[in-house]
C-alpha cells in the first residue's frame, strides 16, 4: 500500500504537469496559478486512499482524483469572485490579480478541465464515476447557494447550517472518496460506507475548521485568527450561540456579527466571551467527536482487512484533530 | 425522417420538462427562467437532424442535444455577466434581475446540469459523447477569452477574428452535429464531415448575423438594428474595414467605435457610410456564400442518400439567407 506521502507527491506531481494548452494565455494562465496555490489536496489524497484500499493499482484513480481537485479550486475560485475575497492561500486571488470577468471564464473552463480529466477513467465505470461526479458537484453548488442565502438572515437554524455545510464541504470529500473506491473496484456495498464515511468525515472537518478559526494558532491556520468573527461570518459557532442564547444576549450577538466599526480584537474578544458564556467551543468540540466517531465505525464496516484501512483512519484523525 | 417542426416541438418539451430541483428555489430559479426566454433551439435542432440522418430513433439524442442547449443558454448567462448587459432576448438578463453573483452560481449549476443530461447517452458512446462535449466547450471558452481580449485591440487582423468566432460559435455547432450523428451511429468519416459541414456553416451563420445587426430589419432581427455599431463592438464588418481602410479612414473609424458621446443614429449612419464606401458588406455577403457552399458540399460528401440530407440542406440555406 502506498502512504500518505507517497500518494501527496503523485497527486502533486500530476497536478503540476498537467497540460494545459499554451493559448489564450489570458485564459489559462489564472488557472495554472490557482491551481499552483497549494492546498492541503485533501480530496484527491481522499480519492487515492479509497482505490487503494481496493487496490494496489492506484494510478488508475489519479485523473479522476485530479479532476475532483481541479473542480475544488474551481469553486473556490467562484466563491472568491462573489466573496469579493483579496486573497486566497496567501497569494492575491485571481479576481483580485485579473479581475473577475478573468475568473469568470477561466474558471468556466477549470471546470471543463475537471470533466476533460474523467475521460481518463476505464470505459467500464466511466457512466459510474460521471454520475457521481455530476451528482457531487451540483450539491456543492446548493451548499454555496444556501450559504449566501443565509447571509440575509438573523438566525439560522442548527439544522440548516447542519445541511448547507453537508451540501457544501462534506459532499465533495464523500464524492472524491466515492469516486476513488469506484476506480479501485470497490463494490456498491463498500461504496456506501466509504461515502457515509466521508460525510461524516467531512461534517466533522468543517465543524473543527470553524472551531480552529476562533481557537487555533495563526501558525496552523495560515491566516489571522478570528476572521470568521471579524467578517461576521455564520459558522457552527455562530448558529449554536445563537440557538444557545437569551433574547438579549442573541441580541448584542447579532449586533456584534453585523458591527463593521468596531476594531477586530475588540470585536472577537467580545464574541468569545459570549462563546464562552454559552459554553459552545464544548459544544463544537462534543459534535466533532460525535461525527469522527460514526466516520470510523463506518469505516471499520468495510469488508477490506483493518490493515488496509490503517492509512485512512490516522488521516480522519489527523483531520480531525489538529489542534492536539 | 422528422420535420423541422417535429424535431423543434420534441426538444421544446423535453426541455420545458427538465426535472430540476425545488430547492434552493435562488439556485434554480435563474436556470429555469432562462431556458424558457426561447430562443432558436438551433444547436438542439442540429443535433437532432444529424442523429437523423443515420437513425430514425432521434429519441437517443434528445438528452444530449438538450445538454448542448442547456451549455449554450449557461453561456449566455456567464456572457451576460461579463458584457453587463440588462437585456438576453426581450427580457431582464439574469445578471440585470438576480444580481451577478446569483447569475454566477447559477450558470454553474446549468453547466453541471448539462454534463448530467449527457449521462442519459448509451454506455456505448459515453467516453466519444463526452470528449466531444469537453472538447468543445473548452473551445467555447477560449472564443470568449478571445473576443474578450480583442475588446482593448485598436485593431484585429481578419485570420484572428475568423479564428475567434471559429471557436466562439461555429465550434458549438459542429460539437452539437457531432454529437447527434454519434448517437444516430454514424462512422467516424461521416463524424468529420458533419463537423466539417458545421464549421462552415458556423461561420457563415456568425458572419450572416454579424451583416443583420447592421443591414437587418428590427422585425427580423428582434432588436434594434445597428447595436454592434452603438457598442463599438468588433464583427466581420469592422475587421473587414480596418483592413481595407486608409490610414485617415481608420483613424475615423477608430475614433467613432470608441466614441460614446455621440448619438447613436448618427454614429450608425456614420459607420454605415465608411461600409459602403470601402464596399465591406459585400465582402461579408460573398463570405458567407463561400462559407455556405463549403458547408453544403461537406453535407453532399456524407455516405447516406440524398433524401436523408434534404432537412439540413434547408436548414443550413435558412440560417444563411435570412435576408432574402
Amino acid at each position: 500500500m502506498y502512504g500518505k506521502e507517497e500518494l501527496s507527491n503523485l497527486i502533486e506531481t500530476y497536478i503540476r504537469e498537467l497540460p494545459f494548452p499554451e493559448e489564450p494565455d489570458t485564459l489559462y494562465e489564472p488557472i495554472v496559478y490557482s491551481l499552483e496555490g497549494g492546498g492541503k489536496r485533501l480530496r484527491p489524497l481522499l480519492a487515492m486512499m479509497a482505490c487503494n484500499m481496493f487496490s494496489d493499482d492506484v494510478m488508475r484513480a489519479l485523473p479522476c482524483a485530479a479532476a475532483v481537485e481541479v473542480f475544488h479550486n474551481f469553486t473556490l475560485l467562484h466563491d472568491d469572485i462573489m466573496d469579493n475575497a483579496a486573497v486566497r492561500r496567501g497569494k492575491p486571488s485571481v479576481q483580485r490579480k485579473w479581475g473577475s470577468n478573468s475568473a469568470i471564464l477561466s474558471g468556466d473552463a477549470m471546470m471543463i478541465y475537471a470533466y476533460r480529466l474523467l475521460e481518463e477513467a476505464d470505459a467500464s465505470i466511466l457512466p459510474e464515476v460521471l454520475r457521481i461526479f455530476n451528482d457531487t458537484s451540483l450539491k456543492v453548488c446548493e451548499g454555496q447557494q444556501y450559504d449566501m442565502d443565509f447571509e440575509s438572515l438573523e438566525r439560522v437554524p442548527m439544522d440548516d447550517y447542519l445541511h448547507m455545510i453537508s451540501l457544501k464541504t462534506a459532499v465533495l470529500l464523500a464524492g472524491a472518496a466515492v469516486i476513488g473506491a469506484t476506480c479501485g473496484g470497490a463494490s456498491q456495498e463498500d461504496c456506501e460506507r466509504i461515502r457515509s464515511f466521508a460525510m461524516e468525515l467531512g461534517m466533522a472537518f468543517q465543524i473543527r475548521d470553524d472551531v480552529l478559526d476562533s481557537y487555533g494558532t495563526q501558525d496552523a491556520l495560515g491566516k489571522k485568527i478570528g476572521g470568521d468573527i471579524t467578517e461576521g461570518k455564520k459558522t457552527f459557532l455562530t448558529t449554536a450561540a445563537m440557538e444557545a442564547a437569551d433574547e438579549d444576549t442573541r441580541r448584542k450577538l447579532g449586533g456584534l456579527m453585523h458591527n463593521r466599526e468596531m476594531l477586530a480584537d475588540e470585536k472577537i474578544a467580545r464574541v468569545l466571551a459570549i462563546y464562552e458564556a454559552l459554553g459552545v467551543r464544548e459544544q463544537a468540540e462534543a459534535a466533532v467527536e460525535r461525527y469522527t466517531e460514526r466516520a470510523i465505525a463506518a469505516l471499520e464496516a468495510l469488508s477490506v482487512p483493518a490493515a488496509r484501512r490503517e492509512h485512512m483512519e490516522r488521516l480522519a484523525y489527523e483531520l480531525t484533530n489538529r489542534l492536539k
